[in-house]
């Protein structure tokens, strides 16, 4: 449809139905539609591959359901993450087949372009159980983003045999994310040991001199392991995303 | 008033009536009102051309009430900032003409003397929808001030085209306001665009390593735009204020 | 001259000499000239009113000279910010005619466009001597932009009369710029004196807790004093960049 | 036991059973009470000339209630800092006739020995309204102290006049202790004015780049007035203290 | 190799001629070879499918001159990064063959396995001509481990023009890299308009509160665009690195 | 157990009943459970020397009870650390023998294993009486690890006196425990005046500049005093347990 | 002289020769001499009893002996702090008479005013051997401003034994200037031992966490004793000169 | 002197006119030698087992000369640390039998006392080649204080194979000291392989985030392997001084 229209436009100006003033605004303005509290960009799928993502934190519930009506109406998956239960029960009310997880806090719509297109698995490891909820949110996402996924759960390094054990899993996978709060050593071990990318996701899990995830923010990025990049603490949903883009067949 | 103070004291020095010492004391005490908990800069619309804003935050809302009160009765506009409804239904109570902005968290009361002066347009423009609030708070303060404003909400750089679509808007602005938090990339972007000054406010939108604002007021002042300066985090009003006085016709 | 340009190509699109796709890609490459090492942006001039300013630090002397030699060619103004003796050297080997200043670290050559523009007088004012290289930087990019500037030195806030006794200064300046390391109060203390913009420069004067500048600048940015707005530490080329734009005549 | 071991070894002294040498470790030795979970340290009071202060945060309510009741058996002067109400209410089950200064958080109890012994007058200055709880835990300490004390509130320099105003209260404190949050400014104004000791104290008023009373630390300790002190965030208690000791007639 | 000699010890172990101790001991250790000063790990090419690199910075060049001489006598292909020119003289010595790029800092000797592999083209994008000595070192890294590369240089988003005319490269790329100090504000823009992965650099380019990097890194993981992920500051071997892991065909 | 199982395997091998695939992979797995959230490292214990600590923040209650219900069954002993009520209330249902100290935050139950065999008493002092739940924590965990132990309460540097009259019981620990908040001063003086190690935990009591701990894990981390290591902020458990090994009698 | 004139002006002003404004004017401006880089306060021994001190750090030395002649040509007592030798050989030039001491790089000239003025003794102690240069620059600015000074050196906390031996010094003192790197824990300890003013100066000695002075800086904001103030890292000057104001006998 | 009355003291002591308690407490009070910049610490020996070291930074060669003479004609061990060459020409001159280790940065002299007394094998692990310094600093540490020691160098987690290689010499030491930079990671793998107390020491090496060994100290103080202690970055003396006190027998 963008595609559609755009073809349009310019058979417009060609033919002198617009102004070389007209043209210009109009070649980007129909790529997005604007609802007074947000501009929502519907050709982001055709730039990135995915739709917009709604980041609920700081929208009201009424902000998040509007957007969210528009994405789907759009014929677009829907995914919003940071999701409190009042966004999902907004949201709720004008699209009823929404999925809410509470644990990730994500709520997901599945639209229509959506399959099965990753080449290999997506595997999450966390080093401990408190870093669940943000590898559930990696792993809806890259769920809803059409890949397939496993997870190993709390094989931290303080037991190094945990990871050891499970070799074959790591090198069978086509990226790993690693989720880890302390020290965050796990993803220095894992980036020895695979021959894929590896992605980091520091967690704000610790106390004292973790200081809110600071101390595995820049133990990840100093790793001493090559082949490891690093996303925001807590970054389960752009782990999830980066992870889907690597894993996509390119051509 | 003020001025015509200060010439009778320099009239009485002159006659003898003041004494050298009493003459330098009063010089400067007529321009304020103390009482008690505070020293009401009356004198700061003559020097600055605006008067003294009431800050909520950390005052009682008896205190705000009662420099709120003195100020209108002064003749003055009155803008306070940071206000909670507990501030609000204290002024009311002895300035029943006052509005609250709970969105801006600012009460306000035209005074006398502000007339529209500005010489353009202050357009503020934020890079998601949770910056609101803090566009509210630019917005009412510009406005207060005698400024045509105008805005353009959630046009931020992960989708370019959005704020390109609106070039124009932004080459009309005499003041552009920028408003984002997470990394603060739009200042950078806006800067390169227009030919007038452009104020930069963090906001404390994000998570993880944005550390409250910090990683977007650092973005803002390394732009590597010119022609960009910034304000404090979350710092509406200062935006608004600024803009305010750049856009007033010297002379 | 890249508005002729522009035209001509919209011309060749209507007449189908052009695909829809040529059309685009050659849209935004005529305003820019690449160089290898460099992306010469000559547009910047139409865009932002004063075309691109060279940023030597990391740059070699022979990056620098390269991409002065086409600046000037282009009739635009030069100005070389951060610039050493080295710069200077390879500098006018290609263009005699520059002039560097040690002291501000610059290197300028006037272009066709530039004339005396600005609505009134840039004030730079220092905290003290150990400041007045910075206050240099500021006043070569305000000079060379096409204002009138004046300037007052030493006069922090230690000894508040000197600022009080430059009253009528402060008050007949267009914009102020105040240039101060350790603590940075000078900034409030003219911010309240003033009702004109106020720029605030953060210098890395000063030792131990004053961190390289950090005392200043967060001094700076939680000024007591409405319509300040700061830059980076050190930056008083992007202050005098500033204080030029809010300066214009606009319309 | 305290009281009896201290008259049973001054017996001795006095006959000659000990030297003053011998007198002097013993006392030390014996001079703290040991509760559980506190070891009162009575002997403070001659080593320092004021009896050991509470610091009530982290402690419970309990706790505080039994040493304070400690504190004033022995017939010294009572001071808990940082009380919260429940604190208070278990110390006045104890002891009934302790004052509570809420806005201060302070609970007090005179001692015997208390007299009006400070040199001169201390003067208490604050920036604006929102620091005033800090002063009254300075006032608070000062008092209980045996100093005369005076005030000045919300003379910020963003309204440089209103501070001036005040020169002849500056000129005839003894100590000035100044109070201000923000970026701390007053403290320079103020140490350039006067030939007495000034204590600086940063509060965590203000917001986004004040972090928490940061800015205004930073400021007062890089402060371009010399003869300024520093003491911690918020700490009342300290300038108070540290301002009794500079106004002790020493011999 | 590596695996001739481990099936040769299970068997030694299955005949009874291995004790169970000793064949786990022998398990890990023919995986690497020990010189006093370093454990060099010939192992590593077998599980992350590239040899061990040499980080310079910090050993002495006859530490480096020995690894390398290893390494590339196991016929592996041979990377050193951070070397300066001494450790080029110390390696030369006794590898002749080797080769060093200055500008990237690296020394460089292809071994027998290596081979074009990547499915596509790394792309390395840079914000500013300072900022190209990181690039040379992504490069080199990623040009060694048998990737098609290609580069744009200077296109940071003060002129966003200069970045969107590349739209058909950035289309074409099966991995970007997005190098940038400053605020970093390119790898968002970036993000924005690719659907392939994006790794961001932060450059320890800019001044004041560019922090050595900080501001970039921040504005980095703080990114609004989704698919951004960050490794170390001026690590353009990592990036390199990771690219590689990226544009591998797995399987 | 698990060495049992160990050489069970290994024999299986042996006789051909397990490929070498198939051995390496079960070597690792035999030593921990796995149960969905989490991967119990019940071969810690042969390691280590004690079992897995369950650190309960972040867990819910039901996956605490799940874990500990395993290390009990499993004949080992169970030390819970920051174990909220709620977590004590799920876990004693599952095993009603467990004890839970509040103060300490603790869930601990005796296993098979654990005898007296530390070679001397560990002593744990602290500054102020805000410390000691930390010092419960400390005391708890060197308790359930078979640890005779002592404690001196408020000793801290501002009554010197009180932490030298203490010097017999310093003099006769075998190690020493310091734990401050504030400044942290008291780890320095009480590592200067012993023979054994000091392990210093600083506390986030405080306010103001301690900034949580940082100024006293600093000034801990930089003390004068030789043989001081350090553990994290609020850290009691850590160093009860680092404490525990260097009591132990090594063969 | 400042006061003759000031007497001057106003009788002036009562004849009519001077008009309002020009009275105001003048009033301020005799205060101070500009000399184009800078504007020296002579007033500011009449406001703060001791003359301008020259910081020489980032001044040139021909600015330094500008400004130091025209102090000493007024018959003020010089003293330049953080002078390296270039800026005492400028000096020398022009003020033959001047010391310099580069332990403490101060330059001192005594003026007409100065007399043992100070109630009693200021004594400086330092932690370490490495501090001395600190306390040297504090001892010169004591002795310059005309107070009696002791010293005690290299006595800090880890050999507590080496302070409390030399308790009488201590009670003998009327200021003590306690001055440490590393943790700082000995401004605590001298707090807890004192009835007179502590002032604690922080030094960059130290390695790792001591972060340039940060541990210490820290360490002595929040010392559990009371009563010390501190001023900024390595700022003997400043210690120094507060220490002469509380030293200094009030009328 | 401190000998001559050290004599009379004992002498009195076994004529009974000492008690064994005064004895004990005269000894201390007499036990340090003040030579002007330092005071000597002699009794630290007998209070710590050990005497004083010098640390040489910020001090001159005369000023280390001169205490490392004091301390071996006192019949102590000489440790210098942070020696440079300068350091040991200065103290070769006075005392030529000591020896210097450029790696370590190291002055050493055997004293009358030192005799093998650890009771096992301290073990100094790095995880790269770059750390060695470090270790050596432990060492030589270790080694001057009488205890039998071993290493392993570069058996960082990237290739964790290497280092549970080295399983039996782990389990067979009986203090392990990690030394590690960039994420420090190797600390938690060891803590999780032994029953002895691990000793972390973050190095400085790294780049980019690491911050000066920031990132290995954080990584460290929250690894998830309990008994790990942390000291200062670089402080290997540290490690090896703790170490030994750790190895001691005790009783």
């Amino acid at each position: 449809m963008v595609h559609g229209e755009l073809t349009k436009l310019l058979g417009q100006f060609r033919r002198g139905k617009l102004t070389e003033e007209e043209l210009l605004q109009r070649l980007s303005s129909i790529t997005f539609e604007s609802i007074g509290y947000a501009a929502i960009d519907h050709h982001r799928e055709v730039r990135t591959g995915f739709p917009e993502v709604i980041f609920c934190q700081g929208k009201t519930p009424a902000q998040v359901a509007g957007i969210a009506r528009r994405i789907v109406r759009h014929g677009s998956t829907l995914l919003a993450t940071r999701a409190e239960r009042r966004h999902f029960t907004a949201v709720r009310k004008v699209l009823p087949a929404v999925r809410y997880n509470p644990a990730a806090r994500t709520i997901t719509a599945r639209g229509n372009a959506v399959q099965r297109s990753g080449r290999g698995t997506i595997l999450v490891v966390t080093a401990g159980t408190s870093d669940i909820p943000i590898a559930e949110e990696a792993l809806e996402t890259a769920r809803i983003m059409g890949n397939a996924v496993d997870h190993l759960y709390d094989v931290g390094v303080a037991g190094i045999h945990r990871i050891l054990a499970q070799s074959q899993k790591l090198r069978e996978a086509a990226v790993v994310i690693v989720i880890a709060g302390m020290e965050g050593a796990l993803a220095s071990v894992v980036g020895g040991l695979v021959k894929v990318p590896v992605i980091a996701v520091p967690t704000s899990v610790g106390y004292g001199a973790s200081y809110g995830g600071i101390a595995a923010l820049l133990g990840m990025l100093t790793s001493c392991a090559a082949g490891v990049t690093v996303v925001n603490i807590d970054n389960g949903f752009g782990a999830g995303y980066a992870a889907s883009l690597m894993n996509r067949s390119k051509g």
